[in-house]
């Protein structure tokens, strides 16, 4: 079989569009309706897709007025999905600045179980000073600490994944022998910023630990998602940024001695489509043109790190902008945009409609077969090991893809007409990893 | 109608019985299944009951050896269990002293919301080192210090929980205004323990905020349960002791302003059914010899506060036990468990025989009319508004109560034959309460 697609759906409260919710066909209390959501998982796991994902943060970001706010915890919500489906893959954000390593390690294996092998968990470091200060801080911690703080959260998780042995457990009834204690490892951590002696209370997984995924592009993501990362969200706007993303990370995966086919590149892509091209850039400017432009503009001052003032809706970003160096937050979305709007010489106003959609992802609006070409443009010329497909309005925009781009990717040999495997492991064709503990001494 | 009892099943892995496991009936493996938790909230659900519950506890307690060790998490159980049942009320246990409170608020909200307004918490501080030491710590933090803190962080959930007005939502798609923002109320929180500046992302859900359940019996539990309790889950031998906790529960929920009837105490009861006295106590005494004590004995030992060697099997208790004082974690539990030793002269062995069966809790053998009498019994005197049932063997027991002695309790007009509310206040009927923070200044 030729190389094979991955595809992810990024399933965002009523779609990625920040003006979705306005649309005549949205429910604008889904985000709130768990019945909603299993509907799209249900929709993706028809398209066989490999995944469905869950961004989060722990702070409400927006003002409300905007757009739906409300976030359901991805956990959670990813287990009432698991009960909703039987194969698709379950991937959620958390953070590593605002969690503890033993409940949220604990907290996904629990998923992967209870989904029989279906986890996947988005590796973030939480760059909002919202959210630290709904823990305890006035500052958002330095971008350096969080991603040391991040490998050593990881470094502990995959510990206490390997607590227990894969055959730790005996079930020998006649000599009342439930399990073997020589097949609990515990992690015994002491490190910079944990230390955690005791084994998990949740044994291995049917695909031994949920997937690492990661979406940092800076520097200090790369290395992350090089060291760590099976699978990784990325923003390219052009096929040579992708190109260069795909490469350097492929390369960096090698130099920590690992299989670079394990580190699977998945570029987002918001796929406006339409029975004409036509049709399909209308949709897309009916949905910019219900954008709010006073809401986003906070935002996107944040970003670049420049007061309010200091932008204006029809001129275009102001030179004197702070360099990527400077910034303590998303470094590399912040580069992205900067090149945007330059390269086009957009507006701010213009700006923000790009972002509305797909906050510096790549929108493109197109018939099928053109969003299919788009898709293999890219898969065929080493900028992606599939896509990150981030829907416009949901459900709609999913079903769209699903039923129409899908079957395209499926003829031309590029996509699975059906599950083989049953972990999320197995779809994106990652081995199943071997207990890192077993056979080390217990430590306790 | 006369006056209800309430009734909550305590599940745990294939049973409260420490030798569950053993028997032929059982799957040893079921702790980890979902399929059996999905199972068992059914059959609870079948017979009407307020609630189910889950334990929890951060740590691996035990030697794998003694019995099923494995814990899902239980807000990712539950929703797994929401998503099988559609009326019964879903209870966790969650610790104070190792979350942090957005997270962990968000998490109930979220299942709340899930579930359509089925959620509770067990609020616990974990008095457990080896919990400690998966926290960063090399000690257990002081009884004192450890209900501040929980005080602190019930307060900030409470807050978190009333972020959103219940009316915050507009939808207004017509001129692009989601919600209200004047309807957010950041908690602003600066405490002793915690500073949370921001408003949760989760609004209020159909009952309000979940229902706060509290089970420490030591005097810093008392009060507070009598401050935040609505529901107490608690562990007594004798009809006298029950009520004289009952009684001084009520009394100081009265004297913090609140309605004695708004706190709902539950005792545990472990159930063991047959059709006759004699087979009931003989199914018991099956369970007893399948225990080994070996495995069972340090346990003892940590929680009397004293080392290993000092006890003897075939030997009463010691004399010279530490005081209730000297003890910083579970207070009540070690004076209930000294008390039944010296009340009835057993040896090691028979407090671990009985201890075996529920930890505590009064150990039940009879008939179901002998159960449904002993339920009315307490029910009727003073001692009880319903019981935390903790079937000793999974499911087999909790089906036997549910199809031989709800019926009985149904026929006596002391228990509904249908649920009349949907949501957890409902069942246990508890006001919603109003928002705390509704019509108050945003102060952020």
């Amino acid at each position: 079989m030729s190389r094979q697609l991955h595809l992810n759906a990024f399933l965002m409260s009523v779609g990625h569009h920040e003006a979705a919710w306005r649309l005549p066909e949205t429910d604008p209390y889904a985000d709130l309706d768990v019945e909603h959501f299993k509907n799209l998982a249900r929709i993706a796991e028809r398209g066989k897709l490999d995944s469905v994902f869950l961004a989060d943060g722990p702070a409400l970001w927006d003002q409300i007025g905007r757009r739906p706010s409300a976030a359901l915890e991805p956990t959670v919500l990813l287990t009432a999905l698991a009960g909703a489906t039987s194969r698709i893959g379950l991937i959620a954000t958390a953070s590593t600045t605002y969690n503890e390593p033993y409940n949220l390690a604990r907290r996904f294996a629990s998923l992967d179980i209870v989904s029989g092998g279906r986890a996947g968990w988005n590796i973030v470091t939480t760059a909002n000073l919202e959210a630290a200060r709904n823990f305890n801080l006035d500052h958002l911690p330095a971008h350096k600490e969080r991603y040391e703080r991040a490998a050593e959260f990881v470094d502990v998780s995959l510990k206490l994944w390997d607590s227990w042995d894969d055959d730790a457990v005996l079930a020998d009834k006649e000599n009342g022998v439930w399990g073997d204690d020589a097949k609990i490892y515990p992690p015994g951590h002491e490190g910079q910023f944990y230390r955690v002696a005791g084994a998990l209370n949740v044994p291995r997984s049917a695909q031994g630990h949920p997937v690492l995924v990661q979406a940092g592009s800076s520097e200090s993501g790369r290395n992350f998602a090089a060291k760590y990362a099976e699978a990784v969200f990325t923003a390219h706007q052009t096929l040579s940024d992708a190109q260069e993303f795909y490469d350097d990370l492929k390369r960096r995966a090698a130099e920590h001695g690992r299989d670079p086919d394990h580190v699977k590149i998945l570029p987002g892509i918001v796929p406006v489509i339409a029975s004409s091209p036509s049709a399909a850039r209308e949709k897309e400017e009916q949905l910019n043109g219900l954008i709010k432009p006073e809401y986003a503009l906070p935002q996107l001052a944040a970003l670049l790190g420049v007061p309010v003032s200091s932008l204006r809706l029809d001129a275009q970003l102001p030179d004197d902008l702070p360099e990527e160096e400077a910034i303590e937050g998303a470094k590399s979305r912040r580069t992205l945009v900067v090149n945007l709007g330059r390269r086009e010489n957009l507006t701010v106003r213009q700006i923000i409609a790009r972002l509305g959609g797909g906050r510096g992802h790549l929108t493109f609006a197109g018939t099928p077969v053109q969003v299919a070409d788009q898709i293999q443009n890219w898969f065929d010329n080493g900028a992606a090991d599939g896509f990150n497909i981030m829907p416009p309005v949901l459900p709609s925009s999913l079903t769209d893809f699903v039923d129409q781009v899908v079957p395209i990717l499926q003829e031309r040999g590029l996509f699975r007409t059906e599950y083989t495997g049953r972990t999320l492991r197995e779809h994106y064709g990652l081995p199943r990893p071997a207990n890192r503990n077993a056979g080390t001494p217990v430590h306790i």
